[in-house]
């Protein structure tokens, strides 16, 4: 099941070394201007090679637009998305054809499909994230037009909550052929109130599956999140005056349903699996081993995932938009 | 959309003041014994009534099958299920009718759909749980029969990790009128590696949105959660040895395929917002307003989560245990 | 899968002789009013033992609404429907237990789920249609709010088009122990157009598999059908002029969009398979068996259909109004 | 939403004169050999250009597998297909771009989505059903490996059911400008019994709605179809045996649920509307205006829809089969 969204759906495809990866974006409005280098701008930010802290695996990352779109504008038709991939250096996996690396899905995968394409991680290779991004980007895109707006940062480090050394921190690891982690905010800002639902498809529920759903996430936190169970009730309800409320433990969402607060998320993103220190492992027939992974690869993913993240949220945000833009034209008149 | 599963879906229906609430379930596998009763002993263990510490509303939340067994056994068709509203007291709602609970749902409804059943949070109401909680029965009476099992305790209240001072936190808040907080873990044994996708359906995305979806959830963790982001990937990746994972970082589950390790979830839980202490609000033409909470309400909700967040892993772990299977006779025989 | 539907979804549970059938509608628009009594009209065009012409079993098919209406308006949560079995008389269908009744689904459901409910066709009696056709009342309802209209009627009874002569070809068959099948027709009025989708939910494809899932039909056409592979396409194409289409041999479907005309559809429905003259079979361990059905059947079931086709059509416009709705907010004012 | 299918999914995309049309296919079973060359087959039965009785638009219809597939083997992950567009003479469209075809879904297009591709019907073109074609082999290749084959023939061309005199239909046709109808078969053998759901998902509901979804499609019979009513009950019902079913009315779907049998479809198809006869119609702005369509053009579009017609058969038989393999597992060892 590779389709994400009920209204804006999002289907992608592709292995990290195969001929392609992209994405096919159902259930866009009609009439909306996208350019290519609208989207290319969205890709741009998450592709690699671009500073010597991520991995330099070079990939243009160039999308074409297959379909969807005529003359610059949405025909509400699906919008196809190819993606090519070039830099694939298939030769350097080979040693890894028979092997599991730890922290990787490389056992799973072949405990669920008894095949899997060993090059690069295949289908788990963080690269099926850019079908995600270009599609994101359109949603994005979408919302602008809503006053809608997502942005990520990165909050910490490897527990360094200093930006001034996040660098040092990824700079250290990498020299030790290590990795850390980080943790990553997403905050929604102008997301009107009213989206989500009140019981499975509350939007925190949609917000916490799309964000838990990018490798390497481990843990989210929406509003006060883990220190919610620390406080009184009194402390975290979160007053209603004539103005607004008067405070965010809620981060945005009560009862799965937008409030027209900013939506603010956390998300704990876990260190790269792959490192070139030595680790025990085993093969295929189960026989011990030890592995080096050599290769190229980001000594910090949490870095890479920002626009990931963005492009998640977008797609959640745009998607319960549209679900209940549909009941708009019931509402009487006079209702809020 | 109050739907939730794609093998096994449960809908669920009912207000928490209305003639009934209830479930059907549709895709359980046909010939599984299910007696009224086994689903009752999962109710009972969620409904009000039963301690000191839980709301004084007393509801026999007796389950009556409607449909789908026959002489004792599944018939692969849907399973309704009804359990009747008896101790509804609306009139003490009355005083709620035009004005906002900080901490609930109330505004936001409002806002969805222009109207609300004010009375006791409506479809808000944590009472739309023990359909949850009838359809999980089914689920976990399936996933015994494959050696699956889903256990979840209370690891915190009000920060305080010591099991013997869990009555006193929720004793004392309880007395000021005010309300606690807790975290939730949630074990899940015996489960076959091979569930779950790579991409959007990994299986803790589905676990994410799943308990999300519980109201009052405000964080999730899986595996390490948040210690993730302060470890090295050196200290984070779990070796394998031909005897299995030496650590369980991951927490069962690895690239959203599980691992055939424990799956451990840590779920935040908010402090009830219903608390009798003055709060300050609006109505519903937006004056200012002081609200106290009166009625029958727990004082930690995290209490009767427990069962609720049971039954959502018990749905999430048979619906991906069904989308494994269906490809089972297509393995080739000599595959992993 | 018993849930139809994608913006307007229909969940129906229940066997013939077990403790009840029913419905859950979800996506219902909120604010509309709905009364039991409107529900109950459409049910009692559908219910058995209002004629001799239709089967005696005497079901008063009373409706309960559960949840999602408060004060007479619907709440936008789903809309539980109950309604109980009252004269099951199991006992009838004892001699059935193990041997296939030609022409139904006997033979067919165990083989698909190894185990069934014989007692009156279980969920494959008609009876189940009773929760399609409150659905659809609901449906019916909200599309009566936007101008649209479904009305189904008999065109033919066993080869005769001339309704005078009804009621005669079901009597002559019915004293024979025999049975007939007939023609429905299906017209919606008011439908806008521009509903439906340009390739896999084309309207007339929806349409076809909801009419085609009501037990019994064997045969679709949309506006010209049949008629059409013997015209040519100067006389298929139905002109335009400033006032409109000219002709309406696409039946109101153009591209599977609604053309703003009338949709007009026919059922061809089989006869009734419950016959009283001895037929040939096989008992469940495969034995040469001869069968004579009794109890109470219908000798014509078109007649009965006629509601449940409306029902369906409802239900597939709404949804399809609701999608297509979704978008409004997004047209330039002046677009078409 | 231009996704069919619950467990073999397809997604298609494309317009006809745009940069590319194609398919993914999600949930395909892991391990089977599909070769591109393998498709290909299927799609040159139905790319244009091959015979003077077909249009004669040269389209190699070249497919490339952009995922998926590795080493000749499905992954179990989406499995991404492209077809460029080459022949796209756009310039021949030019004098349509403010006027509506009839017959066509030009009009109501516009009224679905504000904004149209008007270049050979854009994404209403016949074209779009090559991305079916080639998931339709897919799904027609694991078929095969369970003995399961689907074939399709012309009974009729424009009310002539010899053989001999279908060409001559044509080609009069097509002298004239004008174009003709036919009725083609479907004929699905050694599909095994149990696929399909006794309610909203009947197999012939599915296959109703799959193939009414081919554009020109007008009419539908499963079994005996049209026919029945005219039938008693006692000729309708297909007598059983220890050797089996003693006819096939039922056209090998009973309750809808497989039997075993042979499935039976025919289906109605209306002549080609592009015809160089003028017609009468009107513009986008409601003018009244006569057309007369040139360009390259199917007389008989019925020839062309027989490969199509296959491919979606063949993606509801997989669709179903491997929903009904999920419950494999937990089937009793005695049980039928």
């Amino acid at each position: 099941m590779n389709t994400f969204g009920r209204s804006f759906r999002v289907t992608t495809f592709g292995e990290s070394h195969g001929p392609a990866i992209g994405a096919v974006v159902d259930g866009c409005p009609p009439g909306v201007e996208i350019l290519e280098s609208d989207i290319q701008q969205f890709l741009d930010r998450r592709k690699p090679g671009t500073s010597d802290l991520v991995t330099p695996r070079r990939e243009s990352d160039l999308v074409e637009i297959l379909s969807g779109v005529f003359e610059d504008r949405t025909l509400g038709t699906p919008i196809g998305l190819l993606i090519r991939n070039e830099s694939a250096k298939s030769s350097d996996y080979n040693h890894l054809r028979d092997v599991f690396r730890p922290g990787h899905a490389d056992r799973t995968f072949i405990e669920k499909y008894g095949i899997r394409d060993h090059r690069g991680g295949g289908r788990s290779s963080g690269r099926e994230t850019a079908g995600r991004v270009a599609a994101g980007a359109i949603a994005a895109i979408c919302l602008k037009k809503r006053g809608i707006s997502i942005a990520g940062k990165i909050l910490e480090i490897h527990g360094e909550s200093d930006p001034a050394l996040f660098e040092k921190e990824i700079r250290e690891a990498r020299e030790k052929g290590d990795s850390v982690g980080g943790i990553v905010s997403i905050t929604i800002s102008g997301c009107p109130s009213g989206l989500g639902d009140p019981v499975f498809r509350k939007l925190d529920a949609l917000l916490a599956g799309a964000l838990m759903g990018i490798g390497g996430v481990k843990g989210i936190e929406i509003g006060s999140g883990f220190s919610a169970p620390k406080m009184f009730g009194s402390e975290h309800n979160d007053p209603m005056s004539p103005e607004g409320y008067l405070s965010n433990n809620a981060g945005g969402i009560l009862g799965g349903i937008s409030n027209g607060q900013e939506i603010i998320i956390r998300l704990a993103i876990k260190p790269t699996p792959s490192i070139s220190i030595p680790q025990n492992t085993i093969d295929i027939s189960g026989n011990p081993r030890s592995i080096t992974i050599g290769g190229r690869h980001d000594p910090c993913i949490a870095l890479r995932i920002v626009p990931v993240a963005e492009a998640m949220a977008a797609l959640v945000i745009l998607d319960t938009l549209l679900e209940q833009e549909k009941f708009t034209a019931w509402r009487e008149p006079g209702s809020v």
